[in-house]
């Protein structure tokens, strides 16, 4: 069985965001106002054969914290896992 | 009224995705089998301040649109609305 995942990567709350500063720097010379707190991270989708959705589960989670985040600065979550053909 | 969105920014289905292929290429070396077609993309978080949630994601749209993405390259979606205090 083939499956989807969808894996997001953020830094920690408090870790510096140079991206997410860059990007709310740039809304005011856009003329938009009322966005605060932009953060940005990475955003994974990859697809995993298993035989089981724990299984597939279990491996994604090993990738995403040994290969897609770094976990001193980084958390990870993963979204969703659909089957596909 | 503030509203947490997340927006999703991926490289269109066919675009080559350098960073995808350099996790892919990366697997075997860790001993994982199984996963593929790995794309990699970006995930924005923001916080909205609006008087409506429609007016919230129609500037999260422009934002996103505009901003967060190039529309000939990248498509992007948006997750989620949830309120914040």
């Amino acid at each position: 069985m083939r499956r989807r995942f969808e894996v997001v990567v953020m830094l920690k709350p408090g870790m510096a965001d140079p991206q997410g500063r860059a990007v709310e720097d740039a809304l005011p010379t856009m003329g938009w106002s009322g966005l605060t707190n932009v953060r940005v991270g990475k955003h994974v989708e990859l697809t995993v054969e298993a035989d089981s959705e724990d299984a597939a589960r279990a491996l994604v989670e090993q990738v995403a914290d040994r290969l897609l985040s770094n976990p001193v600065i980084e958390d990870y979550r993963i979204l969703s896992a659909e089957e596909v053909r």
